[in-house]
């Protein structure tokens, strides 16, 4: 992308309604822009890692043996009095009255829906265990509405819904989730902890909050310094068969939400390993068993043809809240820090003075070997502005080229993350920034 | 995928609902639910589709030069009341009232908050042109929604939004997204005619609807035979370039809705170049001048200073739709027939007798040589069902593979589009399957 054609804005003036770092980021580097109290567009760059974070999302659901769908934003309220929850939810809930008068809401999420639509077609034990999801927009009309995506009113979940035959069943399936979001996160350079959690409003009586450590966090939370250390990514790299020696190891060291914190079991840390860290919840997994499948008549015929209600539950992942995550985990002085995984570019080229035919040409040739991943900043602005952008935008890569360095075919490569320097011949500027892609 | 695993159902009866050949397949191959009235579920299959032909429109407005964001679901009324349309758009706007009391709004189409946003960040003529596109659920309280898909309440569109400086300005971005629109329903398979048409609400005075032809269309067409033989990626195989010749030759024949029709150039027209048929539209674009820009108070700086009112223009397309218009376009008495291009899955793998160790091997290599191009029919079923639902969904290819011809590592090959049969060796067959993807 051109910038000179592009539509990315940024914003010098920081705006003065966003209280936390992500957000006042987002806003500045024209990842976002409010259009009501909660309320988000997302402008080209925010779109680009959006459809990243989405993307690995879906490749981890995809890996765990889960199915895609899509439901509708739209749902009938009867599908929620059937399960009791159409009163209980209160104000958050966005209802809506159509044409016809029929009570409907925009739904905030889909265990209802997705019980419905899988009654329509299993009928056997032989259909199970399913695990089918969405990454589709939701709605939660939030009394105050606040920090941007981080707590607005329409935002991006991915939501995974799992029908098991028997407990041990759905147990498994909630094991299998359980790895799915360890790999999620590290995959975006997040490090995530898996806390257990009050079960709130979905129900049941199993639940883990995977929280990602951040000095701006919501919340205090409570863990062994061990958690730190391990690495999802190496001790399981496929992804694949049992996921138990995964979960145990995550599960058994302490981590705690200020909610669920045991101060018997804390003090029982040797001091030196106890962790007390900010946190901003990313997932919530929920094992619920019948709640749902039981008042909404599912039930399939089990192998000796009697009926059998399956045992159900549910995972979720704040999408759109996860980019406002990855900031607050990553950001300095002069913008964000993308992660390699999920930057809207890789690199950004900075013609430090175009018109100057070499420095011209060797943008252009840099930018034809990075199709798709790199922006070229050939806008007539000072260099100084071109820096500060690309800065705040948080490329992991910017290509820093002017007269003198073109002459002789030089690109400075300057890795945003840690301020590191190099100085390449095209080709392996390119080969450099095509590895870390990888 | 594995069918033994997945959650792709069939449905042996026709619903009594579906009025439309589309809607009864689409419903029949499990590409869809109904949750609501005019509101539906995606099931894998037809999310895969939805998913495909999404990315063929996004390709091309991206090689148009537009550049995609993406606005929300819920729009505050206050926009609709600057541009005047608030009231004007009556009972299909879906109106809702949040906790707050404030007035909102699903959005059923984006010139009001694009242009909002766009006022935002450009204030110089260096700042255009620029073409905004997003693809997002909308929502149309249909008062009798109808033919699945083809007329839901809840659907997918792709509208776009171009601003310029001056009317030549855009007038080209107009012929820019004339050409996007054909290559985009060309590269689907489709053959989509260009006709004039009314603005409607939209509103302005230069307008196109894209129609494709298909015997269950919802209205009749006229057209100049000529137009079926313009091949518009042959014509122009780049897509970049000057569009006007593509534009003047596509707009040089007569062609014309119903509402449109004008009886004295028809009958100028020799009898064997009239073509009478039924269409569907997919696309509408519209040229309105300053109609959102002017009562939302948009302005940029022209080049000598002075003040500049934009002239926009927008884009649509019924990404949702389109499913259903290319199962009118293409079926026949066992299913659907999907063109290579947005088909689910380019092959099923159809076992035969699951069991036999040379069918279970051949059949395993097949699937592990089309890595997410294939389905695997692995299911105890007797091979007539599988050939039904095979058909019935509309891969371009089978797979069938039994125990005779496995002892020889013959695969048999069916292009669904034609009945034609072909017994190849494992090899040639993967390379026969690739080949169409490609």
């Amino acid at each position: 992308m051109r910038l000179s054609r592009a539509f990315l804005p940024t914003l010098k003036e920081t705006p003065a309604e966003a209280q936390i770092v992500s957000h006042r980021l987002m806003l500045r580097a024209g990842l976002i822009r409010q259009t009501s109290a909660g309320i988000y567009a997302w402008l080209p760059l925010g779109l680009r890692v959006l459809r990243k974070v989405s993307e690995i999302v879906r490749q981890e659901q995809d890996l765990a043996g889960a199915q895609e769908i899509l439901m509708p934003t739209i749902q009938p309220a009867e599908l929620w009095k059937e399960s009791g929850r159409y009163d209980d939810y209160g104000k958050e809930m966005l209802r809506i009255t159509d044409r016809h008068d029929r009570e409907m809401l925009f739904g905030p999420t889909n265990e209802e829906m997705v019980t419905d639509i899988f009654k329509t077609y299993a009928k056997s034990y032989r259909d199970l265990p399913r695990n089918l999801y969405h990454i589709q927009w939701k709605f939660r009309d939030e009394i105050r509405p606040r920090f941007g995506v981080m707590r607005g009113r329409e935002f991006l979940m991915k939501d995974a819904y799992s029908f098991d035959i028997d407990a041990e069943g759905a147990r498994e399936s909630y094991r299998r989730m359980f790895r799915a979001y360890l790999r999620t996160f590290a995959r975006m350079g997040l490090k995530a902890i898996p806390m257990q959690a009050d079960t709130g409003p979905i129900g049941g009586n199993l639940s883990h909050e995977f929280i990602i450590l951040a000095e701006t966090g919501e919340s205090v939370v409570y863990l062994h310094k061990d958690l730190l250390d391990f690495d999802v990514l190496a001790q399981d790299p496929t992804g694949t068969g049992d996921p138990s020696p995964v979960v145990d190891f995550w599960t058994s060291r302490y981590a705690a939400t200020d909610e669920k914190h045991d101060v018997a079991a804390w003090d029982a840390i040797p001091a030196e390993s106890q962790v007390t860290e900010r946190g901003i919840e990313v997932g919530h997994i929920f094992y619920f068993g019948t709640k749902y499948s039981k008042p909404m008549g599912l039930t399939v015929s089990g192998p000796d043809g009697t009926p059998v209600v399956p045992e159900m539950g549910s995972y979720g992942i704040g999408v759109s809240r996860l980019l406002a995550a990855i900031i607050e985990a990553g950001h300095d002085e002069n913008g964000i820090i993308w992660p390699d995984a999920v930057a809207p570019f890789a690199c950004a080229i900075l013609n430090l003075k175009p018109g100057d035919a070499a420095a011209d040409a060797l943008c252009e040739q840099l930018y034809a070997a990075l199709p798709g991943e790199a922006v070229y900043d050939d806008r007539g602005e000072r260099a100084g502005a071109k820096f500060a952008d690309a800065d705040l935008i948080g490329y992991p890569w910017q290509a820093i080229i002017g007269p003198r360095g073109a002459a002789k075919g030089i690109v400075e490569l300057k890795r945003r993350a840690t301020g590191e320097r190099l100085e390449l011949p095209l080709e392996e500027a390119v080969a450099k920034i095509k590895a870390s892609i990888a």
